[in-house]
Order: structure tokens, then C-alpha cells, then sequence
């Protein structure tokens, strides 16, 4: 047993967190304020070799393991939550790609993945399937060359900037979830459009639908077998749900660090805020739920390294990861008092922000349902 | 004992209600992002009476009691919850003015207040004041027929709208909060200069600063006696913290109904999600927390108007009511899904905007130790 | 619309909580370490009037209205929670036999049970239906001028010391929960045997099962019409949820007010216990909760006397009053120390006793599932 | 980094769990309602090795790490959680007796406290002196080859059973929480009086006090240097704080999993509880912090045999693990519904049990006071 960062992770950690303090934090409501896609912050990823963790060597990677990745999530959002979604998408990706994808779309996509010079989304959710992703309407209709695709996806993130996106959509609606496949769609495809939402946060993340209207996908761009899509994939989410608490909790770490800075300084009453128990303790609450929650992502990343099983971790990490986050940045905000509710502190928008990982991927009643399945027996289904 | 509001009370509830579902609520979203003060809503709610309520008859209000004021600021609060800052301020500010004010003040502002011609404030906290607001710094001096006033007041409200301010300073600072006094202080005086801030929310508001240089302003526009401001008008803020509560729950109420018609179509799985214990009782559980909340405010409310004492009520309330409605509103915006991420849908807005009652007027802390007092005792004062 | 008890109302809270702290309270241990329920409190409570207060002056009670029974079961309360039973049973079973009774079993009963001579229970569950009452397995078999009732009841209250008991078994088992009919059977019938339980709290409330071989019960014994037992009588259980609520409250606020005596006395560091806002808001909290669902339960007993809908309010009050008292006294416990771990205080006792109302009566699910039906509607029932 | 326990670990696990199971289930509540210190238990912990974790093989104890002892406290846990006192007691006295005490003491008593045949307790506080422990009054006199002890102590566990105890005192007043001194105290020394308390739970732990009057410690009895028994011992509460945490999460572990059998059997409206999401999410709630508390537990214990820094890590899990046992108890008995209110279920015990180490060895507001000054600064001592 043993709780410790190897070396090599540890000096990982430094460089990332150092980059995030002066790299990310002080631009991290521009990006917000502007509605831009910090692009060439995905390429900085790049070259850090954050955005290739999952991604073998051979294909411009370190192929790192998830604790590393775990890291990385964690350290980048101390200093830019939506940039974590790089982190994020770029292991899931990379992972389903590197495992389905076909020699050449591997060769074609992974390194530029890894560069940061593409952005790969990932859809499945629809206007009337959302927790139950099998209830997806979205077709794909083999003719000759090329899969047909058409449907709706929505709530898609990179929908604005994405270059491709990976789709899933029915091979075989008579097979219910078992009859789901994934294609990875470039962008430019014809027919495939994109249409951005105007949201409350994530905003350089920039969230949309996707719309497919006889979309002619190569065969070659089909992503593991046939009808095989939704249990290949969704797989990779236990890895993305572990990263999501982690982004979280970076980002309220670092609110509950400079909150600390603050109740050191303002007085009430003559005495520092940090001497009132009603401060301190609240505080106290906030950060232990963080390092409790903390500890599970790293702990469900070390199963996946391990390849056992993590599922039920990783549904209590993205149920509780985001809530958690959200809890404290709210306390963080109101503990800073009139100032921080103005745009000129970071906590407005990271409560903004964090609120869309409460939502996205999975939500609080969808990761509980997996856990009861674990403890319970999945023949106890519950309502 | 009689739970029941009287007829003429109900008949303007309905009125109310009407007005805020039909005019109100499909333009709450439009001055938040065009960052307008709605003026002409303010002269609307002059004209349903709304303004004049703690004001008196002669004065061109209505004089009505304060379970009534609470019915005006709950049922605006369903169509727009930044309006209901005009139904607060100008409750306290009428109270105040009728109360304390000379005649000469009253007969100016008491009647352009009621009919929503003109926009007062009140400013007391202080960028190192803020629960401690007996430790202003401001000061005024007296100068022949003049009160001479300089220093700085932070988060007010309607800084940048405002027609006038109710001002407190220190007009002998020598006895700490006994000796703070209160001003009426127009806002084109020379020497008040104001700016505004770019909140997270309350945008309609006009949260900012006002700067005061040698502002002369005539001893006529003193409210109350000298060095009596701080208890004479303190005391409104009983009044205001019962209004707040209700504001809070309105806006959350409505939230509540909007997400029981969702989750009445929605369906997840072939079932509508409110057939879900999971979705129908987070939905019980804050609906049940607001009606508590709601009559611990109007019972707030009808001890007012009794004259009994109703600290200890109208802390709870201030406390409990946005903290409540926050975490309802939240809620709601995630069983809303996707889709309430999004501007499109009011709910972000409304957690964006009743977070700013969660600091103003009063943090939970600041409540608490009201409470504090009341059941244990003030020599126990607590740190 | 007022929040004041009337002058009489008042006067009777006075008598009954002197009785409660002078005769109640230094006893309320005894009848637990004893294990005897004490009938002659029974009878001290029909002297001071409260066991007739549901049942007409014609049958020796005063007819007085619910918001004045819950006054009765907050006080006593305070002194001793499991007396608190005879308020909540006989308002109960007192309107029961008043509303649905022949004139003969009014005669006969309502006087006894007025004065405290007769103790009367109500047997509704079996082992194998609790919330789901309409699931009762007992029956009831008309034979010339008998019934004839065969099953058996569990967690039943005073089994072991009642006199008699309203026992809920099918008429017709063909029509489901509109198959149900309600009988008085008195204990002393043959074929009704009683066996106590030994149970962690409420020890001289006598809970226990009744098993009926053959019990003969005289038709005029028939409450109410055939087959209607079900729904005349669960009518009468939003009165008692909203008394459970009060007894909760009143023994929970009587533990908040002994500790807050306690805190103010002992120290740590020097200073009070009652001066760390850990202690004093934790207190604060838990006052409040108990203050916000109190003034639920009269208003929902003010409904009950106005004939209006009171089916939510009950519920809430079911639900969270037994819960928030449970935790107030659970912290009280914790904050007086290593003393309120041993059986000199009677913390430990009301922690046990509370727990049982809880559970008995509709657990929390089942009265949320009530709230959700009144806010979303009958047709979503909830899962 | 790995999560995983050694082969070794999870034999002893495995073996203890059995033991738990068998041995010690069947028998929990006879000892609680027989009011019996099972001494013969303690004597099968020694024979399984359970005693000597902390205690050096040559003084016949088995040497293991802190992550060793922790398995054993949850273990036990799952069978007697009263018996966890044998594990932690044992640990934190073999751990400070072996650290400081002298050879002769060593070889007296670690041996038979690692076999099970000696109980020794640990007495610190006071009646008027729990948190604040540098408070204490006790006085120890060095006359000649005697310290002559005089004073109270209060609330200490094996009270009426322990063969030895040992007592902290003050060698020099003057010095406050420096001047402390700690004795191995034997049970039979003339002047050494103790008295049993009538608990609420922990009936077979002896709880009591002990009465000082004139006891003559030999010389050789004093444990680690004079004045510095306070720091000395005191760094062994982070060792019985995480086992205190373990020990209560192997109770409601245990509870967990019964309930969950209670649940996929008891059937509501036609279906089993289990299908419910009120209660299926309700036990994963409480599942998932136990879960994770645990292994803050285990991560607290690795700590500390790398002789890194743990002290926040053992706060919250002395803080949150009994708090979080206590909870999941709680709800698991009411999901058990009427039956488990009765002492026929250990639930009833398990919780009046567990409630005695939320208060012992360190309260809740204690322990946030530990992590407060870990996060934000010793300087910033919180009220």
C-alpha cells in the first residue's frame, strides 16, 4: 500500500501547477468575457504533453497512466476550468481511438490530438436521450462506402470548435443500445452542422448541437465493431467521470486557498475572519469533502490503471466530485463577501462554470443508480 | 389565530401574480442582458400601488401593513426578482423617510418614491464595514446649514440609477455607532460621484460605489436626530430582511412550478421523470423548506405590524429565505438538464441573481448572531 | 390574519407547562428505567382536561378545537415525551369514536377516555403491511349479530396496557383498501392476545403485537359504515401526524433550552461553551428548524379546524418534526459532553424515545410521497 | 502508488471477518443487556493476534504497521463494535508504553496486555477539563520513590474493568500544558477509587471515574520524561483517532449490508423496498461517506507509518467517521422499520453504541479546531 505521487508525477504536478498560476489563472476570465476558444492554450497542452497522456507513443503520446491524467485534470484547474476539458476529452478520445480506431484513423488523428492542433468532441446525448443514452434516435445507414448519418445531438461540447466529433447513432434500431455504433465525423463533412448555445458558463468551451442531415461517413471512420459502440465507449466515461471530480475539485482548491488568503486579512469587528469559528470551520468542512473526494478519483484511476473494477468510484466521483466543488466555490464566494460578487474576482465564473459538470456526463441521479447497482444487484433496478 | 390573508389581500396577490406572469416574467431575462434599469417597471409598480405601501395616505402611498408589503414583494418576485428590489427599498426608504424624515422631506420625496418617479437607495456599508456596520469610517460635519460629508460606500444598490441616497456617517466619531446620523443626499449633489459595477448578477441594479468629497448637504436632509441614525434606522432593517425572505421565495417558488410542468413531460428511461422518488422528492424537499420559510417571514411580518419584537424572525428569515431558494433554484436548474445551462431558460439567471441577497443585507453569519443573542443572551456574544 | 394564541389558549399553555416541568419532567426517566406505564398520569391528564379535548361536552371532554390540542402536546412534551402519547392517541381515537361511533360506544367510551380511566390503542399495521395500509391481511367475517375478526398486528402503541383497541380488518378482501372496516374490540375479548415488545425507547408506551384467534366482536362494536373504514378513519391521521410533530418539538426544545443553560456555564479555554460560534450557531440552527416546523404544525392544526386541506402540511410535519427533533437532541447530547452519555440526564432517554415517531405513523417516505402528490399530482405517483 | 493491502492483510482480513461473523455476532447485545465486560474476548483477540499490533515482538506482540491495526478495528467492528475498544485502547497504550515507558514496565505489562490478559485504560479527562485536556487539576508529588497522585478523572473508558491505567497529572502547575507528567497506574493501589456510570451504550466498556486520593506511583511507573507526558502521548490520538474512525465504519459497514438484505426481501406496495430511490439512494448516500471516510482512515494510518505528518487526516476521521457511523445507523434502523426498534435487531445498540465515540476522545468541535489550524495558520486560533 502505499498513498504517494511517484517522483516523476510529483515533478509532473510542479510543472502544471506552476503553468496554471502564471499561465492560466490570470487570463482565465478573458477567455469567458470575450466567448473565445483559447486554442492556443490546447497547443501549450501539447506541448506540456498533457493533452497525449492516454495516447500511446507511437502516436505522438506518453501514453501515461490515469493517476497521471488525474493530475493533470486536477493541476489545470486550479487555473483554468475550461481548459480541463481539454485534459478531459483529449484522454477519453484518445483512449476510445487508440483502443477501436482503425490503423489509419489513428495515424491520422491521434498525433494531432496530442499536439493540441485538433479539437475531438465526443456526442451522444439527444433532445430526448439523455441519462438513458440508449434511448437515442440518431440513424446510421450503411450504403456501399459510407455510413449515412442522420439525427440530432445536442448539449455537445466543442460543438462550436470542434474538428470532428465522435457520433453515435443506431446501426441497428431494432437492437435497442445493442445496436450502436460510433464514427468519428469531421466537422467539415457536408451536411453535418453545428449550431452554439449562449450558456451560463463553459462558455470558451463552446457548447452546442449538432445536426446531421445524410451525413456520408467513410467506413474506415466506424470505431470499433459494428453495433459494438455503446459498450465499447461507454467505458471510457468511467475514465472521463474520475477526471471530471478532479477538474472540480482543482478548481475549488483553489478557491478555498485564496478564500484562505482573505479570512487571514479582512477583519469584522476587529479580529481577522479567520478566527471565527463560523469561518474556519466552514472552511474546514469544504476542503476535508474536497481531499475526501479527491482521494476516491485518484483511488478509481489506480483501479482503472490496474484494470479492476471502478465503476461504482467512479459514479461517486463525478456524483459528489462536482457537488462538492459547487458547495464550496458558493461558500468561497459568499465568504469573500460583496466584492467577489462582481466580475473582477475569478469565483462567480468558476461557480458558473463548475455547474455545467454537475450536469454534463452523468448526472447526480444517473452515477447514483450505478452505485445502487453495485451494492445492491442489478436486478434491483431503481425507479 | 388565523392563518388566512383577507380578501382584499388575496385580490392583490392575484392582481399581482397576473401582472407578474403576464408583463414581468417573459421580459425578466431581457434588462440582465441588456443591463437596463426598467425604469417605467418601477412607475407600473407605482401605478398597482405597490411603491407607496409603508407609505402614508397623505403622502401618496397607501399605508398598508407589512403581511401586505410581503404579498408585493413575493408575487414580483415570480415575474422578476431584480424588480423586487423596488418593492424592498422602497418599503424601508418610505418607513424611513415617514418615520424619521422632516416634513419638508416627506412632502418632496415620499410622493415621487410612491409613484415610482424617483429611485432611492440607502448606503451604509463601507469597503472595511460591512456586518460591523457600526465601524463606518464616512463622516459628516456640520457647517453652518450644512452638513459637510467624505468617504466611500460600497455594494449599493441602484448606485447607478439612484436619484438620491439615504447616506450614514459619523457626524461624531468619537462614539463609535453612537454617533452615526443619516442623509438624505440627492445624487446630483456636487462632490458624489458613483460607479457602477459589472456584477455577477442583479445587473437591473445597478450595484456600485458612491465617492463622497465635501458633499454639502442641507441639515435639512437629516433623517432623525443627530447621532440616533444608526438604531433609529437599523430597525428598518427588520422589515427589509422579512421582505428579502420573501423576494428569495418567490423567485424559487416559481422555479419550483416551472420544473414540476418539466418534469411532468420529460421522460428518461419511458417514464416521466416525476415519477422518480429521486426527482419528485429533492423536489418535495425544497418546496416544503420554502413554505416554512414563507411563513416564518409573513409571521415575521404580522409581529411587525404589532409592534412585537421580531429580530430573531426576521433573521431567520433573511438567513434561511435566499439560502433556500438558492438551493432550490439550483436544483431545478439541474432537473432541468441540459437545457437550463443555457440563457434561454431564466433559471440561470435567477441563481445568478437571488446569490446577491445571500450577501446583502445581512450574511448568514451576521443573521446568526442575531439569533445568537436572542435565544442565549447578550452577554454570550459570540465569536 | 393573526399569529397569536388566544388569551385561553395561552392560559392552558401555562398550566400544562408547569405541570410538565414541576410533575412531568423530574419523573420521565422513572417510567423507562421501570418499565410501567403510568396510569395515573393518564388520569392526571384527564383532570387537567387534556384526553377530552377532541371529544364533545356531552361525553365529558370540551370539544376544543385542534390548534388548542397541539398546545396540549408541545407542553407536555417538554416533560415527559411518552405521556405525549395519551394527547395524540386520545385526540385521535376520541374524534374517531365521536365522528363514527354509535350513540352506545360513544356512551360508553368517550367519557371513560375523557377522564383517563380507559386507555384505547388503534391497530392498524400487520407484519407484512406498514406504509402501504390498503395491504392489511386481517379479516373480519359477519356472523349473526358477531364479527368475527381473525390476524394479527404489529408495532402496535399501549398493546400491552390497552384497554381496548380500534382494529382495522377486511370486511370484503375482494375490494382491496375499500374492503376495510374499523371495530372498538375490547382487550378482554376472547381470542385477543397481546405480546409486549422489548424496544429501545417509548418503554411505558407498551408497543406490541395483538394476535386474533376468532375475536367476537358485537356488530353495534363496527365504527363507521362497512367498507369505509379506510378512508373515514385515515382522515383522522393528518391530526395526528400534526400532533406527533408538536410532542417532537416540545421535547426538543426543552433539551435546547437545557443546554443553553448548560453553555453558558461550562468552559473550555475559559471561556463559555455558549461564546464558540460552533456551539452557538449549532444551536441557532437547530432552534430554528424546530421554531419553522412548530408554526407548521398549528398552522396545519388551523387549517384542520377551518376544513380546509391540510394533507401536505400534515405531512411535513410528520416528516420533519420528528426529524429535527431528533437531531436538536442528538446534538444537545454531544454538546453537553461525557455527562449526557450516562442515564442521570434524560438526553439519552429523548434521543431513544423521539426515534420512535419517526418510524411509527407514516415513515418519512411515505409522507413525502403524500407532499408530492399534492404538488405534482395523483396521476405521477411516485416510485 | 498502490491502494491495494498486502496479501497478508487481507488473510488477517479475511480471518477476522470470519471471527467477527461467527463468534462475535451472535453475542453482541448479551454483553450490553447482561452488563458484562467479556474479559474472555479480549483473550481471544490476543490469541488472534489482535492485542499486540502495536506492541514489539520481544515483548510479545507482533510489531505491525498502523494500516494492520486499522484492519483489525474494522473488522472487529463488523461483530462488536465495543470489542474495537480492546483494538484501540491496546494500540494507543502498546504504542506509548513501548515508546516511553521504561524497560521494567515494558516487561511487565505489554506482554500481558498483547495475550489479553491485562486491560489497561487511558485517563485524562477531567470534570472540568475535556477539550481543553491541558487544563487539567490532577496533581502528581514526587516525594522520596513515590509520586503521591491526588484528583478526579471522568469518563474513562474500562473504568470498573481495567487493571492498570494510565493517569496524567501534573508534576509542575506552573508550567501549564507543560507540566504534565503520565503513570502507569495499577487498579489495586491503595487511595485508587473508581465508580461505573449507567450508560446509554458501551455497557460492557466499563465507563467511570476514578478518585485519586494520596495514590503513591513508584518512580518507575512514570512514562517518558517528567513534563512532557502531554506532548509525548498526545501524538498517540492521531493513532486512535483513525482507528476510532475505522472501528465505527465496520459497525455501520455491517448495518449497510443487513439493511441491504432487509430491503431486496421486504416488499412495499407489491415491490421490494430495494427498487425505491428513496431508499436505494438513501443507503448509496450513506454507503459512498462511509467509503470514503474509510479510506481517509487508511491513508491517515500509511501516514503514520511513514512518519509523515497525519494530523489533519486523523481530525477528520475522527470528526466525520463516528459522525457519518452514526448517521448510517440511524437511517439503516428506520429503513428496518418497526422490528428494528426493538432490541431484537442490534441496530438499537449499534447506534446508542457508536454515539459514545462522537464524544469520546475528541469532539467534533475539537477536532475541527485540529484541521483549522493545519489549513489556515496556528496563529489564527479560531473562537
Amino acid at each position: 500500500m502505499n498513498f504517494e505521487f511517484s517522483e516523476e508525477q510529483e515533478q509532473f504536478r510542479k510543472i502544471l501547477r506552476d503553468f496554471a498560476k502564471e499561465e492560466l489563472l490570470p487570463h482565465y476570465t478573458k477567455w469567458d468575457r470575450e466567448g473565445i476558444t483559447p486554442r492556443h492554450l490546447w497547443k501549450r497542452l501539447g506541448d506540456l504533453g498533457v493533452n497525449g497522456l492516454r495516447i500511446p507513443e507511437e502516436y505522438g503520446g506518453s501514453g501515461a497512466d490515469c493517476v497521471t491524467t488525474g493530475i493533470a485534470a486536477e493541476e489545470i484547474g486550479r487555473g483554468d476550468f475550461n481548459l480541463t476539458y481539454a485534459v478531459m476529452l483529449n484522454a477519453l478520445i484518445g483512449e476510445i481511438i487508440a483502443k477501436h480506431g482503425s490503423a489509419d484513423l489513428k495515424g491520422e488523428w491521434l498525433p494531432q490530438i496530442a499536439s493540441g492542433d485538433k479539437i475531438v468532441g465526443i456526442a451522444i446525448t439527444e433532445p430526448s436521450a439523455g441519462t438513458d443514452a440508449g434511448g437515442i434516435q440518431s440513424t446510421a445507414k450503411l450504403e456501399g462506402n459510407y455510413y449515412v448519418l442522420n439525427g440530432e445531438k445536442s448539449g455537445i461540447s466543442v460543438a462550436t470548435c470542434g474538428d470532428a466529433f465522435i457520433i453515435f447513432a443506431k446501426t441497428d434500431p431494432s437492437l435497442g443500445n445493442k445496436g450502436i455504433s460510433a464514427f468519428l465525423v469531421p466537422a467539415e463533412l457536408d451536411g453535418l452542422e453545428t449550431k452554439g448555445y449562449e450558456d451560463m458558463g463553459n462558455i470558451p468551451i463552446g457548447r452546442g448541437s449538432l445536426y446531421m442531415n445524410d451525413v456520408k461517413v467513410p467506413v474506415s471512420n466506424l470505431i470499433g465493431s459494428e453495433n459494438k459502440g455503446f459498450s465499447q465507449v461507454m467505458n471510457g466515461f468511467d475514465l472521463s467521470r474520475l477526471l471530471i471530480g478532479l477538474q472540480c475539485v482543482g478548481t475549488a482548491m483553489q478557491s478555498i486557498d485564496e478564500t484562505i488568503e482573505h479570512v487571514k486579512i479582512r477583519k469584522s469587528f476587529g479580529r481577522p475572519l479567520a478566527t471565527y469559528q463560523a469561518v474556519s470551520f466552514s472552511l474546514v468542512t469544504h476542503f476535508t469533502q474536497l481531499e475526501l473526494i479527491k482521494w476516491q478519483a485518484y483511488r478509481g484511476l489506480w483501479l482503472r490503471d490496474k484494470n479492476l473494477d471502478h465503476s461504482k468510484e467512479s459514479s461517486s466521483v463525478k456524483w459528489l466530485g462536482p457537488k462538492y466543488s459547487v458547495e464550496a466555490i458558493h461558500e468561497c464566494l459568499l465568504l469573500n463577501g460583496h466584492y467577489a460578487y462582481t466580475k473582477e474576482m475569478p469565483l462567480e465564473q468558476r461557480l458558473r462554470d463548475v455547474i455545467g459538470l454537475e450536469i454534463g456526463d452523468g448526472t447526480a441521479q444517473a452515477n447514483q443508480m450505478v452505485i445502487a447497482k453495485g451494492i445492491i444487484g442489478k436486478e434491483f433496478r431503481t425507479y
